[in-house]
């Protein structure tokens, strides 16, 4: 097995990669491995994948995600613009309301999968995974001659996640927080800032995300929730390779890309029958559809010794040994007793059940077999 | 002084990190460190900054520079779409040129500053610095309509810096190579592959960039240069940040963002007076000259002990301690026998010969001057 330090060089923290307000901090609690999204600096682990995930399961977690950058689009013309770049019906999101909403071009390509959230009538903001968003709203925005405005807001996300969540924040907030429903948001207070609050995370534990939009109060309510938190056990964290495989949170970049359509991955589950006309994906998408999707992105329980993420693209094969996909994420699940993958593979192959083998570029190839439904 | 180890904490590379076809050979000639840059590995110094310029300036390196990703512009509206997000005049590039193009938005935000290389009449590649304007370019051609393709192609450049650059390249390729004029290419062939070779690269040092267009063809022309520069001390390199700074090569990110204008940078020396009206930052180019930039992109001479790039933002004062801008760029010259930064400061200090002092941090400020021109 290579040593850590092989695996994990060092990273140089340049101006260009942006400082996030609560990076003091994070490294201060001893974040061992970074990586970089949306050129800004995500802690990967702080005590090992493993330990922090047997953490999170239990107790509270304060995690710096400032790198899920916010695109507000605001004007007479927001929601035209919104409802063009996903196939997802934002017309039925409330004010208050968050959505999933992966947004696709003309082609059917998945350019990023947002959470929206909807903060007045003709104001949104698109909280990203790692691709340029703003630029490609804002360019269609200036092709279209819509009236909005399109940017980056200074607002930095800050998750509490785990168990304890709800004791911590209803603490700190007051007991209506606990009444938060699922992917809702409110308005609160706390150590001089004012900010949007979401049931919400990149986690299956539950918990929330607070929209620090002040970037220089960010050590402030750190502190605050880090020092009410002591009684829970609060640590500091970050979205945990292990639990969001478990949970099926797919990573855009990893398990899908530009070069993905929705219902390879699974997700028109979110627009389905319901998919609006106004969209730019929509001839696409009908296209893909009629024609079904040669690959479906599937879960992998893989035998054998515990595996860590590789580097290079990890080959999936049928048992005459053919090429039928490749590994997108894996990680090893100690509470599933197994290596859980999330992998690309040929429509004919992915059906619940069927046997199939990875490469992992060790002297044997390790068996693996679908699963129809994540580890939840 | 922090140690090594603090400054630069682990990298944890995923498949969102996208491989290059050059990684494994960057890793075996021992990087020490990285950045990320457009979605992919760079690396940021392989002995020592100090040692690694050094060896550029006599000898040969091998960059890889595959994070330098391709726009590709393609189709009959091509030559329209490219003019309208450069106030460069895009239609006086021959085909086999290089161009030096900031693209402007239309409030004359800065969105990036490739190298646009003229392939055919209607093929452009931008060679980008780190933004998404892939997705920019894309969604204007939509939201125009403009006949054209656009997408980011397989194509990898390796650059090949340092002095005796066309020694090991006219050996390779023949002898026409030490003729290929600045910011032209041509096409050839190495290694069982066919490539553009441009007189261009991120140094001061002169040099070549070789556009792979063969992922899986990475590692042969890799070695396949390796191997006859042996003889020339060939080493593995990187963007030094010290050449650079030298040099005024400016790093998008970190010297300009999308909040800054052309004419702060100085980037208006590219198009002046040729500024061509079809561009969509005409007018907000034209408004921002007629009240003139407020604040100055400008080469700061730093006296005292040795520094190193700042994580935070690092304030300049002018003699009555008032702040006036902040260090984008800094890193030490042995050469110049300073401190070499690069900062934005208000119009009204950045005048060459200029008293600053720049707050590194430490219990006293540093002495700083403007100088009116890099390091060349």
């Amino acid at each position: 097995m290579e040593s850590r330090k092989k695996r994990h060089p060092g990273l140089v923290l340049s101006r260009r990669l942006r400082q996030t307000p609560f990076e003091s901090r994070v490294i201060e609690q001893g974040a061992k491995a970074f990586t970089i999204y949306n050129q800004m600096p995500l802690a990967s682990y702080f005590r090992s994948l493993k330990e922090d995930y047997d953490h999170l399961c239990e107790h509270v977690q304060i995690w710096d995600v400032s790198c899920e950058r916010q695109v507000e689009i605001v004007g007479p013309d927001a929601l035209a613009l919104t409802e063009l770049i996903t196939p997802r019906d934002i017309s039925r999101c409330d004010i208050g309301q968050c959505m999933y909403a992966p947004l696709v071009d003309e082609n059917g390509g998945i350019v990023n999968d947002p959470i929206i959230l909807r903060l007045e009538q003709d104001r949104f903001w698109l909280s990203i995974a790692d691709s340029g968003v703003m630029l490609w709203v804002k360019g269609i925005a200036y092709g279209r001659g819509f009236d909005v405005e399109v940017f980056e807001p200074d607002v930095s996300p800050l998750a509490i996640q785990g168990p304890r969540s709800d004791d911590l924040m209803a603490e700190l907030l007051g007991e209506h927080v606990r009444d938060i429903p699922f992917f809702r948001f409110i308005r609160s207070r706390l150590a001089e800032t004012s900010f949007y609050i979401a049931r919400s995370g990149w986690s299956g534990q539950g918990g929330f995300e607070i929209y620090l939009e002040e970037f220089s109060k960010g050590e402030g309510l750190w502190d605050c929730i880090w020092d009410a938190g002591q009684k829970y056990s609060i640590r500091a964290g970050c979205p945990n390779l292990i639990d969001r495989i478990e949970k099926g949170l797919l990573s855009y970049g990893s398990d899908m890309r530009l070069e993905s359509n929705p219902y390879e991955c699974g997700l028109d589950r979110f627009f389905g029958e319901t998919k609006q006309a106004e969209c730019m994906s929509s001839d696409a998408l009908a296209a893909i559809w009629a024609r079904g999707p040669s690959t479906r992105l599937v879960c992998l329980a893989v035998e054998g010794e515990p595996l860590t993420s590789p580097r290079n693209t990890c080959p999936v094969l049928d048992e005459a040994g053919r090429r039928r996909g490749y590994v997108t994420s894996l990680a090893h699940s100690t509470r599933f007793g197994a290596n859980l993958a999330i992998a690309t593979v040929d429509a004919e192959v992915s059906a619940d059940g069927q046997t199939l083998s990875v490469d992992t570029g060790g002297p044997v190839l390790s068996r693996a077999v679908v699963k129809s439904s994540f580890w939840k």
